[in-house]
C-alpha cells in the first residue's frame, strides 16, 4: 500500500482546479485523500491557505469552504491554493491530535514519508504543496477551553526582514487583535518550518468554544481584508465589528506572560478577553473541590497589561495556565 | 470498603452548616466524599441546588460556589442546601459521563446502592438529600458542541399541577427562554425521578463552548431571581442582559424540531440562538469531505420557528442532529 504522496491535479495549470493530495498509506492507515483547490490567475501573489490541521478547530476549514465559493468571481490575479481540511481523521473525530497515532500534526514539521500518518500528511504538505507558495494562511482556532479574541498570531522570527513582513501580513487581517506571540513548545510547527523557507506565514486563531455565524463572519472578512492586502481580490478592507467595536490592536505575549493556577481546582473566571487591567486586578478564583470550607484562592494580574486568553470555568492542575495577558507592541 | 451513604453534617441544624455526602467506595472506586452546604432559616421554602451533574458543563458549579458566599447574609426564611459537584470524577476529566464506568450520571436516577460508582452517586443523592427538599434547581449547561440560549428548562410532566407549578417555577428565573422540552431519552433522568416523588425540579442550561464571566454573570441573576420568587431571599426580580436585551419567552420544542444532517461532512451554521426565522430560511450548511465538486446541501427551516439550539461547526454524521427549533407555548 506503500507510495508516494501526489497530487490529482497540476497546480500550474490556468483558472480552476480541483483534486486531492493523496497521502500514501502505511500500517497504521490506507491512503488520505486531501481535497484541493487551486485558482491560477498567472502573476501575482503566491498563496496557500490551509484549515483543519486541528480536528476540533472548525472555523478554518468552513472558512476555507466559502473562500472557495466567491474566489472563482473574485481573483483578479496571483495563484491561490487552499486546503480545508490537513488532517480529516482528527476532523472526523473532533479531535486535536490525530486519533491514529496520537500526533499534533502542527508538531510533526516537515514531516515523514516513512512515519505514521500524521508525519506523512506533514510530508506530502512540505514537499508537494508548501514550494507552490510565498504567503502561507493557517486557519486554526484557540480550542475549546479557552476565550480568545478574533486573532492573527505570528511567533517571533530570527529573520528581521522575514519578522516585519510576517507582522504587515497579520496587521492587514485588520482582526481585533494581532498577536506576536512567544511561545515555548514551537519544534515541527508548521510555521516554524515555513519560516525557515522563508515563506510569510499568518495563523488566524479564534475564541473558543462553539462555532458559530457570527464568529465564521469575522473570521471570513479577516481573510478577504489580507487577500486585499495582496491583491488577489479588489476591495475595501474593513475592520470587523467584534463587540460592538471596530477596532485593532498588535499585542505581544511573551511565556513569562502565562498565569498559571496555584492548586487543583475549579477555575472560575472574572476577566473577559480585551479587557485592560492594572496591577493586582481580579483574573479569577480557584475553588479547591474537596471542601468548602477551605479558602478559595484569588489570582490577579501581576502587572498592567490586556487579557489575551482566558481559560473557560473548568477543572485545572496545579500549574496549569489558567491567563494569557498581553501589552502593545514597541518597535 | 462497602458502606452505606451518609452525611457528615445534620441538614436539621439551624443556620450554615458544610460538610460531606459520603458515597461508599466499591470495587471499580474509593468512596468519595462530596461537598455539601446547609443553611437552615427554619420555616419556607425547602430549595435544593445541585451542580456538576456533567463533569464539561461547569457554570453550576461554579454559580453554586458563589451562591455558597452571598447566601448566609441573603436568605432571611427556609432551607437550602448547595451540592456544587455531583460527579467529582466526571469534573477532574472534563467528560460529561463519569469516566470510571462510563455512565451518564443523568440517566441512571434513582440509582443503585450496589450498582457502579455512578449509580451510587444517583443512589446516595435519591436517598439522603432529595427527601429534605420540596424544590430542585439541577444547573446544567447544554454541552461544548451547541450554541444554546441562557434558559431554564422542564419536561413535561404527566400531573398537570405539577406541570403548572414547574413552568411557572422555570419562568421565574427571568432568563432569556423558558423551554418546555419534549425529549425521547427521558428514563433514569434525575428531574423525571424528583418530579415522580412531586418535587418541583428546573434545570437551567446555558450556551456551549467556553464558560466566561459574562455568561456565569448571567446565569447566576437567574437563580437569584429564582431565590427571590420562593420567598428565601429578598430583593427585585430582573431580567439579566443578553445580546444588548433584556426579555424573556416561553417556548416549547418537541421531538419533531429537531433538524437533523442529511449527510456526514462539516456542518457549518448559518443562524444564530432566538433567531426568529421563515419557513425555507437557512439553518446551516452541510458539507461533504471528500470532495469539493460535490455539492453543499442546505438545511432550511421546514416551518416558521424561533432558533433554540445550533451545533457548533464541526463534522456530524449523517442523521445527527443540527439544530432545534421551538415555538411559543400555547397553554
Amino acid at each position: 500500500m506503500n507510495g508516494i504522496p501526489h497530487l490529482t491535479l497540476d497546480l500550474d495549470q490556468p483558472g480552476v482546479n480541483r483534486g486531492h493530495l493523496v497521502v500514501p498509506g502505511g500500517a497504521d492507515c490506507e491512503e488520505l485523500w486531501l481535497p484541493v483547490f487551486s485558482l491560477n490567475k498567472g502573476e501575482g501573489s503566491r498563496l496557500l491557505i490551509t484549515g483543519g490541521c486541528h480536528g476540533d478547530e472548525l472555523e478554518g476549514p468552513i472558512v476555507a469552504r466559502r473562500l472557495i465559493e466567491w474566489l472563482p468571481e473574485a481573483q483578479t490575479c496571483g495563484r491561490v491554493i487552499i486546503i480545508p481540511v490537513l488532517n480529516p481523521p482528527a476532523v472526523r473525530a473532533w479531535s486535536r491530535n490525530t486519533p491514529i497515532d496520537g500526533l499534533n500534526l502542527n508538531r510533526v514539521f516537515p514531516g515523514s514519508p516513512d512515519g505514521s500518518v500524521t508525519e506523512r500528511i506533514a510530508d506530502a504538505i512540505s514537499r508537494l504543496v508548501l514550494p507552490m507558495a510565498d504567503t502561507v494562511f493557517d486557519l486554526h482556532s484557540f480550542g475549546l477551553r479557552w476565550d480568545f479574541p478574533p486573532a492573527s498570531t505570528t511567533h517571533p522570527i530570527a529573520n528581521a526582514d522575514l519578522m516585519a513582513k510576517t507582522l504587515r501580513m497579520a496587521e492587514a487581517f485588520k482582526l481585533p487583535v494581532t498577536l506576536l506571540w512567544e511561545h515555548n513548545d514551537t519544534p515541527g510547527m508548521f510555521d516554524t518550518w515555513a519560516h525557515s523557507q522563508g515563506k510569510v506565514f499568518v495563523c488566524a486563531e479564534f475564541g473558543g468554544g462553539t462555532v458559530g455565524s457570527e464568529a465564521l463572519a469575522i473570521y471570513e472578512a479577516g481573510v478577504r481584508n489580507a487577500l486585499i492586502a495582496l491583491e488577489l481580490v479588489e476591495g475595501k478592507a474593513e475592520y470587523p465589528i467584534f463587540r460592538q467595536r471596530k477596532s485593532s490592536q498588535t499585542l505581544e505575549t511573551r511565556s513569562s506572560d502565562e498565569l498559571k493556577s496555584p492548586a487543583p481546582g475549579i477555575f472560575e473566571p472574572r476577566c473577559s478577553v480585551l479587557d485592560e487591567i492594572e496591577q493586582g486586578d481580579l483574573i479569577g478564583i480557584l475553588h479547591p473541590m474537596d471542601s468548602l470550607s477551605a479558602g478559595s484562592i484569588d489570582i490577579r494580574a501581576p502587572t498592567a497589561s490586556v487579557v489575551c486568553a482566558v481559560k473557560s470555568g473548568m477543572h485545572v492542575e496545579a500549574d496549569e495556565a489558567v491567563a494569557m495577558l498581553a501589552r502593545p507592541i514597541k518597535f
